[in-house]
């Protein structure tokens, strides 16, 4: 018998989470931040490269440096939310691979070709962020995740050295169920997907 | 109390899965990707684009298609699994929008600016690449991510028309556990992530 999921999570993670823009006043403690860490983690990226950052912003002189940046639509959802995760790309991930992939000498693929260490940052991090995103609805946390912000505003005030890059933004909270809308269609099997 | 994940379905999900190289000779059947899909569809994305397009690879035929474009540490473990996964971006796809968020006229934001299209589709697409490597473990079943390959040589032969675009690649089947190394280390929040 294999091991399968166990249904109601499978609902919690995928068929009931909906994405939130209203807000329960119900704080998120930075224990719940950490577990949703600890499995995300474990998900596979490529060579181990691990390039994914996040700036977990909370106070609210944070809150303030993030918002001349957000999309008119995602200002007033974001200011409310408990704590908005910008979900980066670290693009020198290279340097940790002597230590996250032992086995070869993975730093030297990466580190004289841009292009390919750009796209494997970006592919890898965006990789990391939809298992970040599930791991919070694991915990018991909320998403409203959105990419309508200014990323040159957000690295100019969070990642100034230049190097890591913003990839889109998580609000976390308890949703408040009451601003949902109707939940929109998706492609079936046979629309998105093919078999060979 | 919250509703949270039970724990051996996160252990299934993230803590216990590897990335699996080996495979067992039991095949994969049409009835659990669809399942999978069924599950990683619900992810979110932004303006519910849903760019993800996947094409499994399962004939001899058409392995023989995606062998020319493997890296060559790839060929024999992607011609053992029962079934590589070619995880793609739609690049047209905001002609469904009118359908997939009926709210707005969300494809007029994306039909002539072709750099936030590609964008949009590329980041959107390896989300749901990620929820349905997620959802294949749900089901029981083992991945084998990958990212060594030649996309110009995959999408010639299995998007001709120049739209769709390959993204990554996921073996899939069950995997044979005696072909695993040791787990790589992984990064933990304080090296990963901060609170402001």
């Amino acid at each position: 018998m294999d091991q399968v999921a166990d249904e109601r999570t499978l609902d919690l993670l995928f068929r009931e989470a909906r994405t939130h823009t209203g807000w329960t006043a119900r704080p998120v403690s930075d224990a719940l931040l950490r577990q949703a860490w600890d499995l995300a983690r474990m998900g596979p990226t490529s060579a181990n490269c691990q390039p994914a950052r996040i700036v977990f912003v909370r106070s609210p002189a944070a809150k303030l440096r993030l918002k001349p940046a957000l999309a008119a639509g995602n200002v007033d959802k974001t200011m409310a939310a408990p704590v908005t995760a910008i979900i980066a790309d670290d693009g020198a991930f290279y340097d940790k691979l002597p230590r996250l992939f032992p086995h070869a000498d993975a730093r030297s693929w990466f580190v004289n070709t841009p292009s390919l260490a750009a796209a494997t940052a970006h592919r890898n991090g965006t990789l990391q962020g939809a298992y970040f995103l599930l791991a919070l609805r694991a915990v018991g946390l909320d998403c409203g995740p959105m990419s309508g912000f200014d990323p040159a505003k957000v690295d100019a005030e969070f990642f100034p050295e230049g190097v890591v890059k913003s990839n889109f933004l998580i609000n976390i909270g308890h949703g408040d169920p009451a601003a949902l809308y109707p939940r929109s269609p998706r492609l079936d099997f046979d629309e998105a997907c093919r078999i060979e």
